[in-house]
């Protein structure tokens, strides 16, 4: 390449959120490279010319390089691109926000990566590069998305009743959510469905109904005009 | 770079609106080089490590190289990223979505790019590389954000009456905008302020408040929780 456009450093990373105790946490692993290695931070690396298909392919293999973790819903950030980002020259991050559900997390075969640790959104430790503005920026998305979409389904096992979604929404959005209007807007967004004769036995309650994601949104929002505030 | 991360060629690319007769358009100039040499594409071109301090740096720089316009409102819409998007190999476009007032236009100084030509969304020509898609979506996200921002002020005049507005608005969003919630909405927004005795002369009609821009939103949207169909 010419004087006129040298080499940009052209990397994905990945914010993997996953709810813990009812708080949103981040993957993040100890780097095993310079720059900054040892230090906490989002799995990310190279793009991959030879392989990707295009930027979000080159996250989810980086995922699940590093992690082992193929998450049923990723999608592009933003960039995040300048030349005091990294020390090692002018770089862009094609950044990427993914949810996964914890007890999927179970089933997880080690990775080539550290040893995943999960730190909670709004507690984080010193971060790298600009990696604390793409948490937050990643949040931010989840939490707006949210008022409109079906995303918080992703964070969900594979089996709920409503009051657990309406949980899992609740902790998303860090506010409480009406009833009648949230089961209106589920309903609306037409993504979960009775399983049919099966109940959570509710301890002095009467069972709860127990729901799953329809097979059309494994891999696909629902988005709705209206938010859960309307 | 070793051969696990060979070049990736980093660019920019900026879809540029404006409203021309009530319809939006996108700005196009002829290419002066190969890749697709003297056909209409947007302008883009290479990240310059040496001067540009972020992505949103060099979509501005770009655009005023390229057509001389500097636009009040530029904004990141996504990475375009692949192997098949661009004949000279992996390529990422961080493509940024601009607008600019019609009337603006007019004191824009000649530019070291091709002749402008503006061409409605509605029917664009065959676009080189993925261009035709990066369209697509800048269009669609103007639309979604004009619904719960002040978004479309941007395609308005120094100075504008509120009927005028609405009927920008109108435009963005291809449909008709009720004219009481569409009152409700702009307040709600405080983005403009009336501009103290000034009318527009409205023939056989009272004269019509003439209203701008408040200094605070030049370079920056109001945002609302709810859409103007709530």
């Amino acid at each position: 390449m010419s004087a006129d456009h040298p080499t940009i450093l052209c990397t994905v990373d990945v914010v993997l959120l996953t709810l813990i105790d009812g708080a949103l946490h981040v993957l993040l692993q100890k780097r095993a490279a310079d720059p900054f290695s040892g230090v906490l931070a989002l799995p990310g690396g190279y793009v991959h010319a030879q392989e990707d298909r295009d930027a979000a392919d080159a996250a989810a293999r980086v995922l699940r390089e590093k992690t082992g973790i193929v998450s049923p819903y990723l999608e592009q950030l933003a960039c995040f691109a300048g030349p005091g980002r990294d020390p090692r020259g002018w770089s862009v991050s094609i950044a990427h926000v993914a949810l996964v559900a914890e007890e999927a997390l179970r089933a997880v075969p080690a990775a080539a990566g550290a040893e995943p640790q999960w730190k909670p959104v709004a507690r984080l430790p010193v971060l790298p590069f600009d990696h604390r503005q793409i948490v937050a920026r990643a949040v931010e998305r989840v939490r707006t998305k949210s008022q409109y979409s079906s995303l918080p389904v992703y964070l969900c096992g594979e089996r709920f009743t409503l009051p657990q979604l309406q949980a899992v929404y609740e902790a998303v959005l860090g506010e409480p959510v009406n009833k009648v209007s949230f089961r209106r807007k589920i309903d609306e967004l037409g993504v979960v469905e009775p399983i049919e004769g099966e109940f959570e036995a509710g301890g002095a309650h009467r069972p709860a109904q127990l729901y799953r994601l329809r097979r059309a949104f494994r891999h696909a929002l629902s988005v709705s005009g209206r938010g859960l505030g309307g």
